[in-house]
């Protein structure tokens, strides 16, 4: 079958994005031909900041080589500008008299610098700052002229002016507004900033309008005449007022454009066969001038060139960032304070800190950080998420990392750490490393680093220092999105959000109906779904869906904890706790007996037996005689306990008790991760129920509930949940919130995350205050618990189940 | 002996706190005469606000009735002025003829309310706010008139315009400044507190300066007239402009007075036989107005007055608070930002927050904030601290609360709490109890709550809530001191720092040797001090000071843990949490030999033997031959690990081999409180070192400190502290720490209350950063540890030991 043709017009960023999301999904379909008008390969226009300060060369910001068109069939045409759409004939036309014939056409011509129409904007010396010929220009200019200024205070003249600067020439920057970055900073930051460039040796002329740029009789650049007359000498004058969607071709060729080219949720243009992408397009009446969009916008067009038939557009809220080494500027989403909104400020001129966050309607809509931008893609995933912040607002202005800070070694700001800096601590791998990769291999996501570094691959703790180091190499091109916004996995389009509805509505009992009526791109799914699919269809339908053994992590199958070299360790269950000292002569017993080379009290109040060998365990657990502690897979783990009022002093009630209580019932639960709880007898706490997933605290008059605590990789303190009077009050709410997290939870989300996403007063309203809904969900769990017998005592009784555990003798 | 007389003029706060401290210190040495020119015996003026508004009644705000005068044997004139003190005579005259001789005089005549002086100020109509008498003629007022016009929009002003609102009077407040409280409040914040007053129905006139009070025939107030011509009319004026010293008898006495009756740092007045103490004394040049500094000068005038001759005033760093129900105002020490200083500001308008820090030498030197107080107590004592706070600059805005909250409740404002709020859960203490002691009984301090409702006394989380309600109820006069301020206890003047330096520099190395120098007022010392002394001996003194068996605690002394019905719980070391088959088998031998009622697994890796009787704990040890667990006392106590890479696929380190290591090393170590280690094998931190004294995480590259990490009472997050490559760098850099806390923390220290006092800098500075110290610091402490034997090895051996443990049969 003869393939069909696609032509992309434009070889920059949108259009090479979309092709290249286009060939992951069927690189087959078409027959693709790029024109594209400089004379290089795709490359990262982003980064020409760095390229002209001199921190980078034009080779670290190539994306795709000329290797990489080949290695992909795709006919390049360099410094080839097209001319003409025919869209009768379906062809194009180029200035080199190229004409090709095209089946879907894509155009993603981008933006023009806009040029001031003023006299002698066509002097020699008179420049913009767009792309690698700008940049050259640039470059060598400061090696001959002394003077350079920019007109234009935004994002571009700035990085324009401090790269001058930094190459050795006297700066001016022009502005029209009375502050710097209109668009990006309030009065109050821009004057930081304006401060700060000018301790750098840049000097500003703020509120002047130009009105002409004079020149000698050799045609060459002289110096600027402003509205009030005055005039200013300069050798060099960058234009950086902005950009122009490029829309005249397509205009040329009778497709509907306003400010740009005018695109649906499809990115499909008023003309069926022809898709734009980029920042030549008009989408919702927004232009977009930064990398993320575009991206967002590849994927959809890619997937409708596919004929997927997936995918909206639905607009993008966006972030950036000053690329200025050394001056943290970060914003994002609508910052401008107005009548509907509300703003908090903090304000610390002297330590170079500034930050405005505004608010609408109950939520983030706006950020702007000047000095301290750690928390920048924190906020800007509030405003992308849209959650409710109220009970947020507090603690909002100090950043996600205020409740807890191990686990990263204390750092939080990743931009003044040395390029030796150890970010994660699993792998070694450096800032420097990853840096690099960023830059040269042109990642966009903290997906792509963990793939090409192993960065924040293993436990995940320094994912947030990955995603600050992304937004401080690329700014608001960093692609960073919320689990609740992404696709479960390769396998499907669609989100975990979404995936467990279907299985709720649809009634899918089973992965390979799940799989089928998701329309999953692969037969069996992955390693990564399957397992999430398999947890929710059974916590949806317990009774009725059985749990799929292939769809279990190993420890999980076999019920027990691999171990570096292969054998498994050994936990069982004490309640509470509490044991006698006929179970510890029956452990001492197997020790001996099976030649257990380690024996060691666990932290879980538990003792583990490792380094048991996989054929011996069913023989194991038989000796033991004692029920699976669960201390592997994601089902409740342990209830830690003090001594409580029965033996300790200060004890206001029997911890202990209540403890032994709470896991007989919830014993066997599975969840979206594990699950740990602890009960203390007093406010001392020595069963540290602060770090806990469900932390008790006894006190004179009853029992406080703590949830969403965490010791692990990131320690993170568990927050007030709710105040009861009886034992059976404990029972019923601690049960009723593991279901709502068992219901809601995404698989793998602890229930910090969860909480953290969801927010804890729904979950508050959904336990404490809503006594019907309260006993509903306590109900449900107790029906899934009633499925649930334990592992061991199964297996050892089952032949079947038991041989999976026989070595096989070949 | 015929006592001393000793004359008090005055019957306010100021003069009887220093007799209540004179009383305490020595009952009898004077006999005591009280001249009052008040009715009424001695009230707590600042509570005046809350009886205007109804809120309370004079009853309620009596400190001491006419029995405790009585029962002290103090002779009270009521009513009665004194109207001169005839030096030359040592005798004062009173105004209904009485002759009292003196041989000490203190004078306390408090302050007179400033009258303007305008035309008009003596009309009927025209009133102050300074007495009991002022209040009746307010509420008086408001049964009969309309409109009232409160001058001065001060903290007396703004609280006396309240109470005649909330009485039904349209009420008027004219101030001479364009914002209101502008000795407490920036602009912003006053701004925000006008416009909640607003809404509460006052209006404000600023910007006046009243020329006249206009009167009808009859001498009744009917208007003002202001400077710009304008008049107001009204019924009643509240004249609150500020206060005068009132020096009158001193001038007239000829004893020396500037704004106020000069006195040095012991309150002596130019005479020596005369002491002045109250808001009519000027002390460095300084008047005070508010209570804590009174109540800070009664307790030295009382000392010298006593003969003790110790202690000297030195000034008083000052806040304020705004006593109107459901508006937070709370001020302290200088927050008037100039050249020296450099500002922090938080601003949600529409949320009702402002905050302003003024930081002057990078120490925090001002707060001011308006509708969130919560920290308040906390910026005022880091002001009175004066602690270096670059590390904590980030943070600060955020408060005290920010790292944990498990404990009380995660409750973080009482103000909003109802009175049936539970705030000490050990003790089952309500906020109501507290608020109402607080008021009835007049307390004004965290030690005087504990004492009278028991809140706050047993575990001690809920001490910052107390702390809290007592801002809340008596603002400024709250006397909130750091425990580096206060006397190490009742039996001393001298505080842990300065004891701790006599017992370094004097080579003291016993405790009567201690007691004798310091001149302890008790002869043995008490329960408080006595522990505290003998840790600061022995661990100054390691070899040469014995400790003290009479001045340890009970479960240091038997070195088993007493339970509730006195038997004991014994825990067993177990190096890193490692154990045995065999050791396995003793314990459950042990367990079954003496009819152990219940064998738990602990939190801390190890397994404890509950309800022990005292007289079989020789034997116990002697049949488990295993090591003391330490799980008593104020030492080491536990080295958790995780299995790490011996085991542990994720593992990146031997933990367990490091855990073992540094329990081995440190095993036996004494110090301010008990301490807690915990070796992770990776950042996923199984062991969670997050929570630990001392936590350490494996990395690929070498292994992570944090410390001061706490689980139990308030969650605290462990810090980071250093990176270090090699097994010796850890055990050097946590010995060298744990040293320096040896060292320099107070008893009962934990080690994150060390690091809030000193700085986690500091212990940087003298640890990580200074590699001699370090060394010399390691050094000391492996010389301490060369003394320390295993506690039940020495008992089970040495008979005399051993007998303590064997019952009487009487």
């Amino acid at each position: 079958m003869k393939k069909m043709k696609l032509i992309v017009i434009g070889n920059g960023m949108a259009g090479i994005r979309t092709l290249e999301e286009l060939l992951k999904l069927d690189p087959d379909l078409y027959d693709v031909t790029v024109f594209g008008s400089e004379p290089y390969p795709n490359y990262n226009r982003i980064l020409l900041s760095p390229v002209l300060t001199g921190e980078q060369t034009i080779k670290d910001i190539i994306l795709n080589d000329l290797g990489w068109y080949e290695a992909n069939g795709i006919r390049l045409y360099l410094n080839c500008r097209v001319t003409q759409i025919n869209r009768a004939r379906k062809q194009v036309i180029a200035d080199d008299g190229t004409v090709a014939q095209y089946d879907r056409l894509l155009i993603a011509t981008g933006s023009n610098p806009f040029i001031l129409p003023v006299p002698g904007n066509d002097l020699e010396g008179v420049i913009t700052f767009r792309d690698i010929r700008d940049v050259d220009l640039m470059v060598d200019a400061a090696t001959r002229l002394e003077h350079a200024t920019v007109i234009g205070g935004g994002l571009l003249g700035l990085e324009a002016a401090n790269g001058l600067a930094s190459r050795g020439m006297k700066v001016s920057v022009v502005h029209l507004g009375p502050t710097l970055l209109d668009r990006q900073l309030d009065a109050a930051a821009a004057g930081m900033l304006q401060t700060s460039l000018e301790m750098r040796g840049l000097s500003f002329l703020m509120g002047r309008q130009t009105d002409a740029v004079l020149g000698n009789e050799q045609g060459r650049v002289t110096g600027l005449r402003f509205k009030d007359g005055s005039e200013l000498d300069t050798d060099l004058v960058v234009m950086a007022v902005g950009i122009r969607p490029n829309t005249e071709l397509a205009m040329q060729a009778g497709i509907y454009t306003d400010r740009g080219i005018v695109v649906n949720d499809t990115l499909q243009t008023y003309d069926p066969r022809i898709y734009a992408v980029g920042e030549c397009v008009s989408h919702r009446g927004i232009a977009y001038g930064l990398v993320a969009p575009l991206f967002e916008q590849a994927k959809v067009a890619a997937n409708h060139l596919a004929f997927h038939g997936i995918g909206r557009y639905s607009g993008s809220s966006t972030s950036t960032k000053l690329k200025v080494t050394g001056i943290d500027v970060f914003s994002a989403g609508d910052f401008n304070d107005d009548n509907d909104t509300e703003a908090i400020t903090l304000a610390d001129p002297v330590g170079g800190v500034y930050k405005k966050l505004v608010i609408r309607d109950n939520r983030l809509v706006g950020a702007c950080l000047y000095g301290d931008t750690v928390d920048g893609a924190w906020y800007f995933r509030l405003i992308r998420e849209a959650k409710p912040i109220a009970e947020l607002r507090e603690h909002l202005m100090f950043g996600e990392g205020a409740l807890g800070d191990t686990g990263h070694a204390g750092e939080i700001s990743v931009a003044g750490m040395p390029d030796s800096a150890e970010i994660c601590g699993c792998n070694g791998v450096c800032k420097g490393t990853i840096v690099k990769a960023i830059r040269e291999q042109g990642l966009f996501t903290v997906d792509e680093i963990k793939k090409q570094t192993k960065a924040a691959s293993s436990c995940g703790s320094c994912t947030s220092l990955v995603e600050q180091l992304l937004i401080s190499c690329i700014g608001g091109a960093a692609d960073i999105k919320p689990k609740s916004e992404k696709p479960m996995c390769g396998c499907t389009e669609f989100t975990h959000g979404q995936v467990r509805k279907a299985i709720k509505e649809q009634h899918l009992i089973s992965i390979p109906q799940a799989l089928r009526f998701l329309e999953w791109r692969t037969v069996d799914g992955c390693a990564s779904c399957r397992p999430a699919l398999n947890y929710y269809i059974t916590s949806t339908w317990p009774g009725e869906a059985k749990s799929d053994a292939q769809s279990l992590l190993v420890n999980e199958r076999v019920h027990a904890n691999i171990q570096k070299d292969g054998t498994y360790s050994v936990v069982p269950r004490m309640w509470g706790g509490v044991t006698s000292a006929a179970e510890l002569r029956r452990i001492a017993d197997v020790a001996d007996k099976y030649h257990v080379p380690m024996v060691k009290v666990t932290g879980g109040q538990r003792i583990d037996l490792l380094g048991i060998k996989k054929e011996d365990l069913p023989k194991v657990w038989k000796d033991l005689d004692m029920p699976s502690g669960h201390a592997y897979g994601k089902t409740l783990r342990t209830v830690k306990t003090c001594v409580g009022k029965e033996f300790c002093r200060f004890g206001t009630q029997d911890s202990t008790g209540m403890g032994i209580a709470l896991e007989k019932e919830l014993v066997g639960m599975t969840s979206p991760h594990k699950v740990k709880l602890a009960v203390s007898g007093c406010p001392r706490n020595c069963a540290e129920s602060g770090i806990k997933d469900i932390g008790i605290i006894a006190v004179d008059s009853g029992w406080e509930l703590y949830v969403g605590g965490n010791g692990g990789i990131k320690t993170e303190v568990a927050q007030f949940f709710a105040k009861v009077q009886t034992h059976d009050d404990v029972l019923e709410h601690c049960g009723a919130f593991l279901q709502l997290y068992r219901e809601e939870a995404f698989y793998l989300e602890r229930t910090c995350h969860y909480l953290n996403r969801v927010g804890l007063d729904h979950a508050k309203s959904r336990v404490v205050d809503d006594a019907q809904n309260r006993a509903e969900l306590y109900a449900r769990l107790k029906f899934a618990l009633s499925f649930e017998a334990d592992p061991w005592a199964e297996r050892i009784e089952k032949t079947p189940a038991r041989r999976e555990f026989e070595p096989l003798h070949v």
